[in-house]
Protein backbone atom coordinates (compact mmCIF):
# COMPACT_ATOMS: atom_id res chain seq x y z
CA UNK A 1 0.00 0.00 0.00
CA UNK A 2 0.78 3.66 -0.95
CA UNK A 3 0.82 5.49 2.01
CA UNK A 4 2.31 8.72 0.60
CA UNK A 5 0.46 12.19 0.95
CA UNK A 6 1.75 15.23 -0.26
CA UNK A 7 1.86 18.14 1.94
CA UNK A 8 1.67 21.37 0.71
CA UNK A 9 3.08 24.58 2.37
CA UNK A 10 1.32 27.79 0.61
CA UNK A 11 1.99 31.26 2.31
CA UNK A 12 0.74 35.09 1.13
CA UNK A 13 4.29 35.63 2.71
CA UNK A 14 7.61 33.68 3.18
CA UNK A 15 5.86 30.50 4.57
CA UNK A 16 8.59 30.03 7.27
CA UNK A 17 5.72 30.07 10.06
CA UNK A 18 3.39 28.02 8.59
CA UNK A 19 6.44 25.56 7.41
CA UNK A 20 7.42 25.30 11.31
CA UNK A 21 4.23 25.03 12.67
CA UNK A 22 3.24 22.76 9.76
CA UNK A 23 6.56 20.66 10.70
CA UNK A 24 6.13 20.07 14.20
CA UNK A 25 2.28 18.89 13.31
CA UNK A 26 3.53 16.56 10.87
CA UNK A 27 6.10 14.82 13.13
CA UNK A 28 3.36 13.85 15.19
CA UNK A 29 2.74 11.13 12.68
CA UNK A 30 5.00 8.84 13.03
CA UNK A 31 5.99 5.72 9.77
CA UNK A 32 3.90 8.27 7.00
CA UNK A 33 5.36 9.18 4.03
CA UNK A 34 4.91 12.91 3.31
CA UNK A 35 5.73 14.69 0.56
CA UNK A 36 6.30 18.10 1.57
CA UNK A 37 5.99 21.40 -0.76
CA UNK A 38 6.05 24.77 0.23
CA UNK A 39 4.49 27.50 -2.83
CA UNK A 40 5.25 31.64 -0.58
CA UNK A 41 4.43 34.74 -1.89
CA UNK A 42 1.23 33.13 -3.27
CA UNK A 43 -0.55 36.34 -3.48
CA UNK A 44 -2.34 36.97 -6.53
CA UNK A 45 -5.73 34.95 -7.84
CA UNK A 46 -3.38 33.70 -10.93
CA UNK A 47 -0.93 32.19 -8.66
CA UNK A 48 -4.07 30.58 -6.16
CA UNK A 49 -4.98 28.97 -8.86
CA UNK A 50 -1.90 27.73 -9.98
CA UNK A 51 -1.44 26.66 -6.47
CA UNK A 52 -5.02 24.77 -6.71
CA UNK A 53 -3.77 22.70 -9.69
CA UNK A 54 -0.75 21.71 -8.17
CA UNK A 55 -2.55 20.55 -5.30
CA UNK A 56 -5.21 18.71 -7.88
CA UNK A 57 -2.85 17.16 -9.74
CA UNK A 58 -0.71 15.62 -6.46
CA UNK A 59 -3.98 14.15 -5.10
CA UNK A 60 -4.69 12.35 -8.61
CA UNK A 61 -1.28 11.10 -8.59
CA UNK A 62 -0.86 9.85 -4.78
CA UNK A 63 -4.92 8.02 -4.94
CA UNK A 64 -5.55 10.71 -1.88
CA UNK A 65 -6.05 14.09 -1.15
CA UNK A 66 -3.62 16.40 -0.26
CA UNK A 67 -3.14 18.19 3.15
CA UNK A 68 -2.89 22.24 2.69
CA UNK A 69 -1.63 24.23 5.51
CA UNK A 70 -1.66 27.90 4.47
CA UNK A 71 -1.59 30.82 6.32
CA UNK A 72 -3.05 33.64 3.93
CA UNK A 73 -3.98 37.15 5.49
CA UNK A 74 -6.54 38.11 2.91
CA UNK A 75 -9.88 35.92 3.45
CA UNK A 76 -10.76 36.56 -0.26
CA UNK A 77 -7.48 34.59 -1.45
CA UNK A 78 -7.97 32.16 1.16
CA UNK A 79 -11.42 31.02 0.32
CA UNK A 80 -9.97 30.64 -2.97
CA UNK A 81 -7.72 28.57 -2.28
CA UNK A 82 -9.87 26.34 -0.15
CA UNK A 83 -11.76 25.44 -3.57
CA UNK A 84 -8.56 22.61 -4.03
CA UNK A 85 -9.81 19.12 -3.46
CA UNK A 86 -7.79 18.97 -0.46
CA UNK A 87 -7.77 18.85 3.65
CA UNK A 88 -7.28 22.61 4.11
CA UNK A 89 -6.33 24.09 7.20
CA UNK A 90 -5.11 28.08 7.46
CA UNK A 91 -3.40 29.23 10.57
CA UNK A 92 -4.04 32.67 9.78
CA UNK A 93 -7.97 32.76 9.34
CA UNK A 94 -8.73 30.12 11.82
CA UNK A 95 -7.61 32.45 14.50
CA UNK A 96 -7.73 36.08 12.94
CA UNK A 97 -11.74 35.56 13.75
CA UNK A 98 -12.19 35.33 17.84
CA UNK A 99 -9.08 37.89 18.03
CA UNK A 100 -11.23 40.04 16.58
CA UNK A 101 -14.55 39.49 18.14
CA UNK A 102 -11.79 39.85 21.48
CA UNK A 103 -10.56 42.91 20.74
CA UNK A 104 -13.71 44.17 19.13
CA UNK A 105 -11.78 45.43 16.17
CA UNK A 106 -11.46 44.24 12.50
CA UNK A 107 -8.37 43.31 11.97
CA UNK A 108 -6.64 45.57 8.54
CA UNK A 109 -6.03 42.32 6.72
CA UNK A 110 -2.90 43.13 5.29
CA UNK A 111 -0.27 40.63 3.91
CA UNK A 112 3.06 41.15 4.55
CA UNK A 113 3.24 42.75 8.24
CA UNK A 114 5.68 40.03 9.38
CA UNK A 115 9.73 40.27 9.41
CA UNK A 116 8.78 43.67 8.09
CA UNK A 117 11.77 46.12 7.31
CA UNK A 118 9.47 48.70 7.61
CA UNK A 119 10.76 49.54 10.93
CA UNK A 120 13.98 50.51 10.20
CA UNK A 121 15.42 50.81 13.55
CA UNK A 122 14.42 47.12 14.58
CA UNK A 123 16.06 45.80 11.05
CA UNK A 124 19.49 48.11 12.30
CA UNK A 125 19.26 46.58 15.42
CA UNK A 126 18.87 42.81 14.19
CA UNK A 127 21.63 43.78 10.94
CA UNK A 128 24.05 45.24 14.08
CA UNK A 129 23.45 42.68 16.21
CA UNK A 130 24.85 39.97 13.37
CA UNK A 131 27.90 42.18 12.27
CA UNK A 132 28.46 41.76 16.42
CA UNK A 133 27.97 38.67 16.97
CA UNK A 134 30.01 37.47 13.96
CA UNK A 135 33.10 39.93 14.76
CA UNK A 136 33.08 38.12 18.36
CA UNK A 137 32.93 34.72 16.62
CA UNK A 138 35.37 32.48 18.68
CA UNK A 139 36.99 34.87 20.39
CA UNK A 140 38.38 36.61 16.90
CA UNK A 141 38.28 40.36 19.22
CA UNK A 142 38.15 41.13 22.64
CA UNK A 143 37.47 44.72 21.70
CA UNK A 144 34.27 45.74 22.77
CA UNK A 145 33.37 42.96 24.63
CA UNK A 146 31.56 45.05 26.74
CA UNK A 147 29.14 45.58 24.44
CA UNK A 148 28.09 42.42 24.50
CA UNK A 149 24.92 41.21 25.79
CA UNK A 150 26.10 37.30 26.42
CA UNK A 151 29.23 35.89 26.00
CA UNK A 152 29.08 32.17 25.35
CA UNK A 153 31.56 30.08 26.55
CA UNK A 154 32.94 26.01 26.38
CA UNK A 155 35.36 23.90 24.52
CA UNK A 156 35.40 23.71 20.81
CA UNK A 157 32.64 22.11 19.28
CA UNK A 158 30.33 22.73 22.18
CA UNK A 159 27.93 24.53 20.20
CA UNK A 160 29.21 28.55 21.12
CA UNK A 161 29.05 29.92 17.20
CA UNK A 162 25.61 28.74 16.00
CA UNK A 163 23.98 29.66 19.07
CA UNK A 164 25.44 33.14 19.13
CA UNK A 165 24.37 33.28 15.40
CA UNK A 166 21.18 32.51 16.02
CA UNK A 167 20.91 35.03 19.04
CA UNK A 168 21.63 37.71 16.69
CA UNK A 169 19.36 36.70 13.36
CA UNK A 170 16.27 34.85 15.47
CA UNK A 171 16.30 37.87 18.56
CA UNK A 172 19.02 40.41 17.60
CA UNK A 173 20.91 39.83 20.31
CA UNK A 174 24.76 40.93 20.28
CA UNK A 175 26.08 37.36 21.15
CA UNK A 176 29.63 37.22 21.71
CA UNK A 177 31.46 33.57 22.04
CA UNK A 178 35.06 32.58 23.11
CA UNK A 179 36.63 29.07 23.46
CA UNK A 180 37.99 27.78 26.44
CA UNK A 181 41.11 25.72 25.37
CA UNK A 182 43.70 23.42 26.86
CA UNK A 183 45.61 26.57 27.58
CA UNK A 184 42.64 28.19 29.75
CA UNK A 185 43.04 24.60 31.70
CA UNK A 186 46.61 24.95 33.30
CA UNK A 187 45.60 27.14 35.43
CA UNK A 188 42.38 26.76 35.95
CA UNK A 189 41.26 30.54 35.55
CA UNK A 190 38.77 31.83 33.03
CA UNK A 191 40.46 33.46 29.93
CA UNK A 192 41.77 36.95 30.60
CA UNK A 193 39.59 38.67 28.33
CA UNK A 194 36.47 37.44 29.44
CA UNK A 195 37.00 38.32 33.24
CA UNK A 196 35.85 41.24 33.45
CA UNK A 197 32.51 40.50 31.99
CA UNK A 198 31.62 37.65 34.78
CA UNK A 199 28.06 38.50 35.13
CA UNK A 200 27.53 37.81 30.63
CA UNK A 201 29.14 34.75 30.88
CA UNK A 202 27.02 31.58 29.87
CA UNK A 203 28.49 28.34 29.45
CA UNK A 204 27.88 25.58 26.59
CA UNK A 205 28.96 22.14 27.80
CA UNK A 206 28.29 18.81 25.92
CA UNK A 207 28.70 15.27 26.64
CA UNK A 208 32.45 13.68 25.64
CA UNK A 209 31.40 11.33 23.34
CA UNK A 210 28.86 13.39 21.05
CA UNK A 211 32.08 15.53 21.49
CA UNK A 212 34.28 13.42 19.91
CA UNK A 213 31.95 12.03 17.21
CA UNK A 214 31.35 15.90 16.15
CA UNK A 215 35.15 16.63 16.22
CA UNK A 216 35.54 13.51 14.30
CA UNK A 217 33.51 15.12 11.12
CA UNK A 218 36.17 17.63 10.55
CA UNK A 219 39.56 15.75 12.55
CA UNK A 220 39.36 11.67 12.29
CA UNK A 221 41.59 9.98 14.20
CA UNK A 222 43.06 13.31 15.83
CA UNK A 223 44.16 13.54 19.36
CA UNK A 224 41.93 16.55 19.18
CA UNK A 225 38.94 14.56 18.44
CA UNK A 226 39.56 11.45 20.72
CA UNK A 227 37.43 10.32 23.65
CA UNK A 228 39.99 10.38 26.18
CA UNK A 229 41.12 14.46 24.96
CA UNK A 230 37.00 15.10 25.16
CA UNK A 231 36.60 13.94 28.50
CA UNK A 232 39.84 15.81 30.16
CA UNK A 233 38.88 19.39 28.30
CA UNK A 234 35.12 18.94 29.69
CA UNK A 235 35.78 18.23 32.99
CA UNK A 236 38.06 20.92 33.38
CA UNK A 237 35.73 23.60 31.69
CA UNK A 238 32.78 22.35 33.40
CA UNK A 239 35.05 22.49 37.01
CA UNK A 240 36.30 26.28 36.06
CA UNK A 241 32.54 27.27 35.36
CA UNK A 242 30.83 25.74 38.31
CA UNK A 243 34.21 27.12 40.23
CA UNK A 244 32.97 30.64 39.08
CA UNK A 245 29.38 30.64 39.39
CA UNK A 246 29.01 30.38 35.37
CA UNK A 247 25.62 29.19 34.05
CA UNK A 248 26.02 26.04 32.51
CA UNK A 249 23.50 24.07 29.76
CA UNK A 250 24.44 20.57 28.42
CA UNK A 251 23.89 20.85 24.22
CA UNK A 252 24.02 17.25 23.69
CA UNK A 253 20.34 16.40 23.11
CA UNK A 254 19.01 19.66 22.17
CA UNK A 255 18.57 22.06 18.65
CA UNK A 256 20.14 25.57 18.47
CA UNK A 257 16.69 26.52 19.09
CA UNK A 258 16.45 25.12 22.41
CA UNK A 259 19.96 25.82 23.37
CA UNK A 260 19.06 29.62 22.10
CA UNK A 261 15.46 29.97 23.52
CA UNK A 262 16.94 28.67 26.81
CA UNK A 263 19.83 31.26 27.47
CA UNK A 264 17.40 33.73 26.57
CA UNK A 265 15.37 33.12 29.07
CA UNK A 266 17.85 32.29 32.02
CA UNK A 267 19.59 35.22 30.95
CA UNK A 268 16.29 37.75 30.76
CA UNK A 269 18.27 38.90 27.57
CA UNK A 270 16.47 41.68 25.75
CA UNK A 271 15.36 41.00 22.31
CA UNK A 272 13.49 41.64 19.63
CA UNK A 273 10.99 39.74 17.82
CA UNK A 274 11.57 39.97 14.01
CA UNK B 1 -8.42 54.95 28.54
CA UNK B 2 -5.32 52.13 28.10
CA UNK B 3 -5.47 49.78 25.97
CA UNK B 4 -3.13 47.76 27.07
CA UNK B 5 -3.74 43.90 26.37
CA UNK B 6 -1.15 41.74 27.88
CA UNK B 7 -0.56 38.91 25.54
CA UNK B 8 1.29 35.38 26.33
CA UNK B 9 2.95 32.92 24.19
CA UNK B 10 3.01 29.88 25.38
CA UNK B 11 4.97 26.98 24.53
CA UNK B 12 5.87 23.13 25.65
CA UNK B 13 9.15 23.55 23.81
CA UNK B 14 10.96 26.94 22.49
CA UNK B 15 7.71 29.02 22.09
CA UNK B 16 9.33 30.19 18.53
CA UNK B 17 6.92 29.11 16.03
CA UNK B 18 3.88 30.48 18.67
CA UNK B 19 5.98 33.62 18.72
CA UNK B 20 6.36 33.87 14.73
CA UNK B 21 2.63 33.21 14.20
CA UNK B 22 1.22 35.18 17.28
CA UNK B 23 3.38 38.21 15.86
CA UNK B 24 1.61 38.14 12.54
CA UNK B 25 -1.81 38.09 13.99
CA UNK B 26 -0.71 40.64 16.21
CA UNK B 27 0.83 43.12 13.49
CA UNK B 28 -2.82 42.97 11.99
CA UNK B 29 -4.20 45.18 14.78
CA UNK B 30 -2.17 48.56 14.76
CA UNK B 31 -2.35 51.06 17.83
CA UNK B 32 -3.03 48.91 20.35
CA UNK B 33 -0.68 48.29 22.73
CA UNK B 34 -0.07 44.82 23.16
CA UNK B 35 2.65 43.76 26.02
CA UNK B 36 4.42 40.10 25.31
CA UNK B 37 5.34 37.54 27.30
CA UNK B 38 7.10 34.27 26.33
CA UNK B 39 6.40 31.44 28.47
CA UNK B 40 9.06 28.46 27.12
CA UNK B 41 9.08 24.91 28.07
CA UNK B 42 6.17 25.08 30.46
CA UNK B 43 5.68 20.87 30.49
CA UNK B 44 4.55 20.25 33.80
CA UNK B 45 1.44 21.04 35.89
CA UNK B 46 3.45 23.06 38.25
CA UNK B 47 4.60 25.16 35.23
CA UNK B 48 1.22 25.70 33.96
CA UNK B 49 -0.54 26.52 37.00
CA UNK B 50 2.65 29.22 37.43
CA UNK B 51 2.04 30.42 33.74
CA UNK B 52 -2.02 30.58 34.94
CA UNK B 53 -1.18 32.76 37.91
CA UNK B 54 0.71 35.46 35.70
CA UNK B 55 -1.86 35.38 32.89
CA UNK B 56 -4.83 35.93 35.61
CA UNK B 57 -2.60 38.81 37.44
CA UNK B 58 -1.82 40.35 34.11
CA UNK B 59 -5.62 40.48 33.42
CA UNK B 60 -6.48 42.23 36.67
CA UNK B 61 -4.02 44.68 36.28
CA UNK B 62 -4.92 45.32 32.60
CA UNK B 63 -8.81 45.33 33.79
CA UNK B 64 -8.77 43.21 30.49
CA UNK B 65 -8.43 39.40 30.23
CA UNK B 66 -5.09 38.48 28.44
CA UNK B 67 -4.81 36.51 25.11
CA UNK B 68 -3.28 33.12 25.30
CA UNK B 69 -1.65 31.86 22.01
CA UNK B 70 -0.38 28.39 22.97
CA UNK B 71 1.28 25.27 21.26
CA UNK B 72 1.15 22.99 23.75
CA UNK B 73 1.06 18.75 22.28
CA UNK B 74 0.13 17.41 25.45
CA UNK B 75 -4.10 17.47 25.38
CA UNK B 76 -4.61 17.68 29.46
CA UNK B 77 -1.84 20.12 29.57
CA UNK B 78 -3.14 22.49 27.11
CA UNK B 79 -7.15 21.64 28.50
CA UNK B 80 -5.39 22.77 32.19
CA UNK B 81 -3.93 26.02 30.72
CA UNK B 82 -7.15 26.57 29.38
CA UNK B 83 -8.61 27.24 32.61
CA UNK B 84 -6.82 30.98 32.82
CA UNK B 85 -9.21 33.73 32.52
CA UNK B 86 -8.23 34.39 29.20
CA UNK B 87 -8.96 34.49 25.17
CA UNK B 88 -7.05 31.11 24.99
CA UNK B 89 -6.21 29.46 21.74
CA UNK B 90 -4.05 26.54 21.11
CA UNK B 91 -2.70 26.39 17.60
CA UNK B 92 -1.47 23.14 17.68
CA UNK B 93 -4.68 21.62 19.81
CA UNK B 94 -6.82 23.49 16.80
CA UNK B 95 -4.80 21.25 13.90
CA UNK B 96 -3.86 18.09 15.18
CA UNK B 97 -7.39 16.83 15.66
CA UNK B 98 -8.56 17.02 11.72
CA UNK B 99 -5.41 15.89 10.58
CA UNK B 100 -6.04 12.91 12.72
CA UNK B 101 -9.24 12.23 11.21
CA UNK B 102 -7.82 13.25 7.76
CA UNK B 103 -5.03 10.60 8.37
CA UNK B 104 -7.08 8.21 10.22
CA UNK B 105 -4.52 7.87 13.03
CA UNK B 106 -3.83 9.24 16.23
CA UNK B 107 -1.05 11.26 16.48
CA UNK B 108 1.94 10.41 19.01
CA UNK B 109 1.08 13.24 21.16
CA UNK B 110 4.43 13.60 22.04
CA UNK B 111 6.13 17.13 22.97
CA UNK B 112 9.34 18.06 21.65
CA UNK B 113 9.44 16.65 18.16
CA UNK B 114 10.48 19.43 16.27
CA UNK B 115 14.36 21.11 15.86
CA UNK B 116 14.86 18.01 17.25
CA UNK B 117 18.81 16.97 17.30
CA UNK B 118 17.38 13.67 16.91
CA UNK B 119 17.96 13.31 13.51
CA UNK B 120 21.85 13.40 14.30
CA UNK B 121 22.60 13.52 10.35
CA UNK B 122 20.32 16.79 9.87
CA UNK B 123 21.79 18.40 12.51
CA UNK B 124 25.36 18.06 11.41
CA UNK B 125 24.09 18.77 7.76
CA UNK B 126 23.25 22.33 9.32
CA UNK B 127 26.50 22.66 11.27
CA UNK B 128 28.67 22.09 8.55
CA UNK B 129 25.87 24.57 6.17
CA UNK B 130 26.73 27.25 9.50
CA UNK B 131 30.73 26.92 8.98
CA UNK B 132 30.56 27.05 5.56
CA UNK B 133 29.13 29.99 5.02
CA UNK B 134 31.05 31.55 7.68
CA UNK B 135 34.55 30.81 6.25
CA UNK B 136 32.85 31.93 3.10
CA UNK B 137 31.69 35.24 4.14
CA UNK B 138 32.52 38.33 2.63
CA UNK B 139 35.20 36.02 0.06
CA UNK B 140 37.34 35.38 2.57
CA UNK B 141 38.27 31.76 1.20
CA UNK B 142 37.33 30.79 -2.26
CA UNK B 143 39.18 27.78 -1.39
CA UNK B 144 36.00 25.14 -1.54
CA UNK B 145 33.61 27.86 -3.64
CA UNK B 146 32.35 25.14 -5.65
CA UNK B 147 30.78 23.22 -2.73
CA UNK B 148 28.89 26.18 -2.49
CA UNK B 149 25.05 25.71 -3.14
CA UNK B 150 24.73 29.30 -4.01
CA UNK B 151 27.27 32.27 -3.90
CA UNK B 152 25.56 35.52 -3.62
CA UNK B 153 27.37 38.33 -4.93
CA UNK B 154 26.61 42.17 -4.75
CA UNK B 155 27.83 45.30 -3.40
CA UNK B 156 29.12 46.23 0.61
CA UNK B 157 26.29 46.01 2.83
CA UNK B 158 23.45 44.97 0.07
CA UNK B 159 22.33 41.95 2.40
CA UNK B 160 25.10 39.35 1.53
CA UNK B 161 25.56 38.34 4.97
CA UNK B 162 22.39 37.99 7.13
CA UNK B 163 21.17 36.45 4.06
CA UNK B 164 23.81 33.60 3.58
CA UNK B 165 23.80 32.87 7.90
CA UNK B 166 19.96 32.89 7.56
CA UNK B 167 20.06 30.34 4.70
CA UNK B 168 23.21 28.40 6.60
CA UNK B 169 20.56 28.24 9.66
CA UNK B 170 17.40 28.44 8.75
CA UNK B 171 17.43 26.10 6.12
CA UNK B 172 20.74 24.59 6.13
CA UNK B 173 21.95 26.02 2.70
CA UNK B 174 26.30 26.42 1.99
CA UNK B 175 25.42 30.18 1.17
CA UNK B 176 29.38 31.52 0.50
CA UNK B 177 28.92 35.60 -0.41
CA UNK B 178 31.28 37.52 -2.53
CA UNK B 179 31.82 40.86 -2.48
CA UNK B 180 31.29 43.08 -5.83
CA UNK B 181 34.30 45.95 -5.39
CA UNK B 182 35.27 49.07 -7.48
CA UNK B 183 38.26 47.15 -8.27
CA UNK B 184 35.83 45.05 -9.92
CA UNK B 185 33.98 47.65 -12.08
CA UNK B 186 37.05 48.54 -13.86
CA UNK B 187 37.00 46.25 -16.43
CA UNK B 188 32.85 45.69 -15.85
CA UNK B 189 34.19 41.44 -15.37
CA UNK B 190 33.03 39.41 -12.54
CA UNK B 191 35.87 38.81 -9.86
CA UNK B 192 37.92 35.84 -11.34
CA UNK B 193 37.24 33.43 -8.13
CA UNK B 194 33.80 33.60 -9.06
CA UNK B 195 33.87 33.04 -12.82
CA UNK B 196 33.59 29.17 -13.02
CA UNK B 197 30.32 29.37 -10.90
CA UNK B 198 28.69 31.52 -12.63
CA UNK B 199 25.30 28.92 -12.67
CA UNK B 200 25.85 29.25 -8.35
CA UNK B 201 25.74 32.97 -8.37
CA UNK B 202 22.78 35.16 -7.10
CA UNK B 203 22.82 38.27 -6.90
CA UNK B 204 21.24 40.92 -4.95
CA UNK B 205 20.94 45.00 -5.03
CA UNK B 206 19.48 47.77 -2.96
CA UNK B 207 18.34 51.18 -4.08
CA UNK B 208 20.99 53.90 -3.58
CA UNK B 209 19.41 56.08 -0.92
CA UNK B 210 19.09 53.45 1.49
CA UNK B 211 22.48 51.85 0.81
CA UNK B 212 23.59 55.23 1.80
CA UNK B 213 21.76 55.69 4.44
CA UNK B 214 23.14 52.16 6.13
CA UNK B 215 26.50 52.67 5.19
CA UNK B 216 26.27 56.02 6.83
CA UNK B 217 25.90 54.16 10.37
CA UNK B 218 29.13 52.83 10.34
CA UNK B 219 31.01 55.18 8.67
CA UNK B 220 29.64 58.84 8.57
CA UNK B 221 30.47 60.82 6.03
CA UNK B 222 32.72 58.83 4.24
CA UNK B 223 32.87 58.51 0.39
CA UNK B 224 32.05 55.38 0.45
CA UNK B 225 28.70 56.08 2.47
CA UNK B 226 27.88 59.27 -0.15
CA UNK B 227 25.12 58.99 -2.09
CA UNK B 228 26.91 59.69 -5.23
CA UNK B 229 29.46 56.48 -4.59
CA UNK B 230 26.25 54.10 -3.76
CA UNK B 231 24.38 55.41 -6.84
CA UNK B 232 27.83 54.58 -8.84
CA UNK B 233 28.84 51.26 -7.12
CA UNK B 234 24.78 50.03 -7.83
CA UNK B 235 25.06 50.98 -11.12
CA UNK B 236 27.83 49.24 -11.86
CA UNK B 237 27.12 46.13 -10.60
CA UNK B 238 23.77 45.50 -11.53
CA UNK B 239 25.05 46.27 -15.09
CA UNK B 240 27.66 43.41 -14.58
CA UNK B 241 25.15 41.23 -13.24
CA UNK B 242 23.06 42.16 -16.05
CA UNK B 243 25.04 41.22 -18.91
CA UNK B 244 26.22 38.22 -17.60
CA UNK B 245 22.58 37.03 -17.15
CA UNK B 246 22.43 36.61 -12.99
CA UNK B 247 19.99 36.84 -11.20
CA UNK B 248 19.02 40.07 -9.01
CA UNK B 249 17.03 40.76 -6.28
CA UNK B 250 16.32 43.93 -5.10
CA UNK B 251 16.99 43.97 -0.63
CA UNK B 252 15.59 47.77 0.37
CA UNK B 253 12.21 46.67 0.98
CA UNK B 254 12.84 42.93 1.97
CA UNK B 255 13.29 41.43 5.40
CA UNK B 256 16.19 38.85 5.41
CA UNK B 257 13.32 35.79 5.94
CA UNK B 258 12.10 37.51 2.40
CA UNK B 259 15.10 37.38 0.85
CA UNK B 260 16.59 34.31 1.68
CA UNK B 261 13.08 32.64 0.86
CA UNK B 262 12.95 34.20 -2.24
CA UNK B 263 16.29 32.75 -3.54
CA UNK B 264 15.21 29.32 -2.42
CA UNK B 265 12.71 28.86 -4.57
CA UNK B 266 14.05 31.23 -7.65
CA UNK B 267 17.17 29.04 -7.23
CA UNK B 268 15.09 25.70 -6.57
CA UNK B 269 18.33 25.21 -3.81
CA UNK B 270 17.64 21.77 -1.95
CA UNK B 271 16.96 22.29 1.72
CA UNK B 272 16.36 21.42 5.32
CA UNK B 273 13.48 22.06 7.64
CA UNK B 274 14.58 22.27 11.50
Amino acid sequence: MNDRRTVFFISDRTGITVEMLGNSLLTQFEGLDFQRTTLPFVDTRKKIDHAIEQINLAGERDGKRPIVLSSMVDDAMSGRLARANALFLDFFQVFIAPLETELGLKSSHAAGRSHGVANSNAYLARIDAINYSLAHDDGQTTKDLGNAQVILVGVSRSGKTPTALYLALQFGIRAANFPLTPDDFGDGKLPLSVQPFREKLFGLTIKPDRLSRIRSERRPESMYASLSNCQYEIRAAEAMMQRDGIPMLDTTTRSIEEIATTIVHHAKLERHLF
